[in-house]
């Protein structure tokens, strides 16, 4: 039976309701959430045993983020405890014209100050079938990221599956590196890769194909790019996304298996609830989909793009939903009837 | 003097807000409403007098009822009291591809084990012009059917207006009996059925002539089978519903008189904010258009469209519009200007 | 440097959340506003120093409107006190096809109730470069339309530009004088006037060119006119509105200097989280533009027009926006993208 | 069997919620309530026929007033329309040693504004047992004083018992009238009056007998002073209120009925919840008491104090106590033990 | 290491905020809580494994309580699914005079349907070392008696620590048995039994040796009889609570071992937050006291009465405090200091 | 005219609302404070010129603490920008035997990593009559204790005068230096210290006197020894708390002023809302008493201790009170009577 395990961090999420700018605020909406985290969300509401691997501060709000993962049904036993802060983020979620705003508030979080050794990949490892990080554990502090490869060679060496999300994000990577000088050594030992174009180039510090990131006739040789240059490389993927304006995006997606390119319908998502969190919405489809329906790679991208689309229906950072309701969307059903 | 008296079960019901999902809320928004009551306040709100009949528990829940009835200006005096529940049920408002849920718990309430002979028909329908029941009643108990041909047997006999709104309901019928041996008999009474192709057709205990419940096409020989089976029968109506998300439909309506197939024009209909009660909406518009337009059918027509579409804007369940409001935009006004 | 000082009128309001109708309110969540009020909200926010002069009545009520200005970093110094009461208006937002409502409760306020002579704008002008006032108070009362009289000729005595938006209400003008009594001795002094088709011609008092107020055919002839009558008009601007419905608007901009008609291209607005104030927000932008970019006209247009599609994503009165969101959307991005 | 009639003014209450200043609050929770409405819901309660006659705006505002009193089942079917506004007033709940404040808006109301001639009060009065008014109506404005003067005279040649709240506000009586010119004249006609000393003695513009207005030795005096001026008095009744915060009262009642002074034993209140409406709680219960249990004046006077004590413990401005509940405390079982 | 099972019903519980009545709430705050549910929350709260055992509806609000339960860290993993609906309760929290209401809406629920045999206890318990269950179990229904006097025999069988709170609701015991019928073969296998003593007199079918329920004078007695009829009974403990009203209780504890009777000094418990829930905080304090602190009783009656009176200042069914805030006001230290 | 300047930190504070734990809260109510900020709200309340001086972050969140500044009439305009982010701190306000737990998320703020020299004190305390300052800036790191003393030292050679609160925080002092290794010096400069006896002892470095800190017996030793250390000291004084419970203070004060000792009464405080900031509000109401009534003392006291009174009642840091609600205190009435 398969066994995912993921390592990131989990933040406290301050959100503004009813499209509230932040200086309108009186009061905020608290939830939890994380790149990694929310993987281990959709695969625990997917039926796979999902464990989440973090630092959290020894007080009140470290102990709710716990309360939140088990809440979930994200097994939490491996949690260590030390450091200052749990971080935190403020989000106003935008409207049409208006897009959302992220001001971060992650620096000197138990997380960014975790060292090589912290955790026990040994023990932690053991039983399971498949290793899940992202490039934000990487862009956050130097010792994460060491804290990072240590985690993915370890896994490497135990022979799980490794996937990485690449989720570049500007406004990190402040420690002094850049993503290139980190992240090829962490994606030489991953089997999966989920990237836009942008993303893929900058990580891997080699020169743009094709200046428009949501072109999709530049991902052929991007995929080539990242097949030389990750060994250990079995699937890549990238999330289309359209931007018509805050509140209605078009989603698509593609999946390169080595051999073939697979391409899913874009999808119409109007209104949009909530689309923090709708990557790794992809990222947790994806995985579920590349376990449970192995061979068909098509069927695994439909099921990651579905989830993705119900994703940007639901508040939060993590992806509400059941297997059923995704394989509902997945088959075609995405006219939102009423259930009664 | 129009008078319409409605019998049927009035429920409360637990709603969360903005979209979230059950798992997500910490307070449910409580409000009341039941297909046949939301006729009622319908008819209220146009100035028709209007009377809701059922049975509730002696508690401060069943009375919470009872404001809310007097609160809309339903008239509550006939109401038996009895049983040991308030049904009530659980929604959870759907956004753009993710649907509604509706959790019933309703079994066991106290207008479910209602008897044949609680209430005094004679006394209750003196004075009234206009009986409205649904296929609700006769589908949540044996005993509420029998309750239900009762008192459509004694308005029958009063002479009095019947309609039905045959509103199918699939997580009901759990008694034993299929709609097709109770339905009919219910409907034979009856002057005017609200009913869609499949519905109709399922409680009757026809076969289908068309595959498509949305097929316009098939209505005719449905409206001429409805004609041939209840002999009473004076008007058939139909909501058109096409549905592009649950945040988006597409509203229309066929109306048959017996001779003249009449049809509104599809309105778009988004955001929708609540569309638990259009149905109803509809009804009560139709009731509204049948008694005060007469003969004018295609302007019922209207009315009972335009009051199902502004429906779909209101939350709760039932139709808080004015008469004016629904004239207005049936005359075409229906682009949402700022009144001041 | 720029100071610009509006006189006008500011509300409590009072308004309903989630689309709630007034009678399904149990709370109302309360701002303040008001057409001037607000475009010294919007010039605060852009930078440019913003003076608000009013009449409160001195009660706790007065003060929460004090200390929204303050907050918003508008110039309250020169207000005075006195009077039985703040205005308040009740507002209930539509959705879809159902539009919003406004119910006025701004009689008697101690705006309506001031008198020539209660401030002395001689020194309230001290260093202003710019007077802003609209036809709302002109609207309220007999003695508020000749207080803003007094304050426009000694604005004009003192050299100020001058700018007003017509801002006809239908609910106003309950005095018993006629817009076009009341609105030419005022114009004539101004060097900015915004103002629609209908507005206008019936502001002025002369009759309509064409029946169709949105019909962009028909400003150049209503331009030619108010330049005839105005002798120190030096730009006028119209806001173009089309309504799909309450929660989607499209939205242009006209502004003519004299010699040449300069169009915005017109944007899609949807969903529409608040439009009031969005004409306020055009009025705003258009000071700005004017003020800034000096002799490009289409630019300082295209400000206003992305300032106001702006404020339809904003709850409550005013613009709540940093110059750089509305540069942005003015230069073209307008899809909403998310910061982070 | 009894009915009740009262006359005067509704109000749109604005309460911050947990204590919170005006300054604080970025919401209102809106409820509805005036004296004499107050005194309605009370006797609804208890089972009493009870209509409530008032001068309403025809606005939705106006309306949301009526819905509330068909929720409380007091009858609204005599309300006049007319007029500009529904009165409202702003109440920020204190706690400890920081008193409520209220910061009344009711200036210019249609209650305000009503003219002698407005109600038909031969037609309203048809059937009435019992005409209730108070001090307030007298208070507001001249006019509704003239029509509350035209209404206590035709309860008194149709022969109903008429009662009387004295309810001093010294933020009213504005208009140009001493209480003394206008109370004495409205009083005489009165069976019932509830008042305490220092509103008694200025009321009726008569020298104090002690300075302190809770001295319960100084009543006495007081009494026999009313029923000297008031012919047709047959009871007084005063509720003794002490003031330990405004988190902890001790409320006692006294009663005189021309022969017998009774005292109601002093309870304690605390926590209070809200203190607004406690003395039409009295008062409701004073009627309820003199109506129901006749000669048994101790019982009318507990039923009272029991009434007033449990109001304490409700949000909003009226009663929303059952018979059983009142009875219950009145009968000594006052150590809120939970009914489960 | 100890651990212990639970079996009994966990409920949705809707209660209204700011102690509004039922019929003020436009929304109820929904928690899950029940009786035997509290204490394995206690427990757990405390470091002891806990596991609870009941039967829930398989649809979402079911899921919903699983959710609640991981999240307290409770174990859920032998719950069986089948049945109608979870029950729910209504409360309107009182205030001062006025008590607290609970309106129950339990029939026909899940675990009220249970059948003896749909649990297989020998596989449940394996491992267990404690077994507590109440008298509400054996107060919903016949199949739930039965069902809870088959795990009581099985956990006899097991060897396990079997504890009982005898928690008497005069408004369950519907089916046609007398509590003295059902009790007195639950509690011969019971080692530690809570129980007041009009409960236990009750319960057991004996007549009462005093009048008054808070009489602690009567507790020997009482005690004698339940060691006589109790053939397994090692201890036996009462709450005392003496109400001064709603928001101020007294709390005190007595406990015998056979041999000794202890006291715990009465605490002044005010203001009360909420005091649903506080009886099983003391039987969840009581377990942990005799499971960690074995021979010193004193101690471990002390730990139950800290533990109760804190649960009266927690808002929701369950005891949401640390072993160290309980041991910190079991030690004296009740002055409630802020920690910062 | 006086003007005040403080120095200090601002944070942004996350509360649970009506009393809930934590784990329990879906929502944080966002206010902002800080001691020394606190202070200037109160002084600007009493209409002193108040202006803060701190350092925040250039984002949202930094901002809308200036707009918190001017809603409140404190003067920002010497704030300087930098660091990465806003201390924010969460607090859950106990109730009864359960105190307030205060979790503080401060480090890395920008107030802790401010420099010497960051801000022009010459240009800032230009004009200014007083500087305050608090323990909390020496607390929370080496580079803020520095920039606190350049600040003292420039007021000193500027000849303001100077007021500490000590405000001893055990959670502070992280950064490896002893209150009594940083304190003294700030102290020397200090004219007015406000601060209990454990706290001046801890920060003065010297042997307690007597164990009791609430011990009035032990101030005068106290008081001397401070006399002896700070050389310009003039007034000294201590806020006397005694906790019954966290929702039941008892508040009294003391005051020496270098020849006599002032007592003020000691008042019940119960209910209390909030009691964080109430040390604050007590120094603002002595620099507020000091500055106004001069030399009279006992005056000066009254008002602090009134002052800090009332601040129990309102919810939120600072103390939102007028200057005639102190006074009104002040001069005996707590009553907490409706004003209306």
């Amino acid at each position: 039976m398969s066994k995912v395990v993921a390592f990131g961090e989990i933040m406290l999420r301050f959100s503004t309701e009813r499209h509230l700018r932040f200086s309108q605020a009186k009061a905020f909406t608290a939830s939890y959430g994380g790149g990694e985290f929310n993987v281990c969300v959709s695969l625990a509401n997917y039926g796979i045993n999902a464990e989440f691997v973090t630092r959290l501060p020894e007080n009140e709000i470290g102990y709710c983020a716990v309360q939140e993962m088990r809440k979930m049904n994200v097994e939490s036993k491996s949690i260590v405890y030390g450091g200052e802060r749990l971080g935190t983020y403020y989000l106003e979620t935008g409207a049409g014209t208006r897009g959302s705003n992220v001001v971060y508030d992650r620096a000197h979080s138990s997380m960014a100050t975790i060292q090589k050794g912290d955790i026990d990949w040994k023990k932690v490892l053991e039983g399971a079938t498949w290793f899940h990080f992202s490039g934000i554990s990487a862009a956050i502090s130097q010792s994460a990221a060491e804290a990072c490869l240590e985690a993915v060679q370890i896994a490497h060496e135990l022979g799980l599956t490794i996937s990485c999300d690449l989720n570049y994000r500007s406004k990190l990577w402040q420690y002094g590196k850049a993503p290139s000088e980190v992240m090829p050594e962490l994606l030489k030992y991953s089997h999966v890769i989920l990237g836009d174009i942008d993303t893929a180039y900058f990580m891997l510090g080699i020169p743009k194909v094709n200046p428009n990131y949501q072109d999709e006739k530049s991902l052929p040789a991007l995929y080539s790019k990242l097949y030389e240059l990750c060994p250990n490389l079995k699937t890549v993927a990238t999330t289309l996304r359209y931007s018509v304006s805050a509140s209605h995006q078009r989603i698509g997606g593609v999946l390169f298996d080595g051999k073939t390119i697979f391409n899913a319908a874009v999808q119409e998502v109007t209104p949009v609830i909530d689309r923090v969190g709708s990557g790794d919405a992809f990222m947790g489809g994806l995985i579920y989909g590349l376990v449970e329906y192995k061979e068909d790679k098509q069927k695994a991208l439909d099921f990651a793009v579905a989830a993705c689309c119900l994703k940007h229906t639901i508040a939060g950072d993590y992806n509400l939903v059941t297997l059923k309701e995704v394989e509902n969307m997945a088959g075609g059903n995405s006219a939102g009837l009423v259930s009664r």
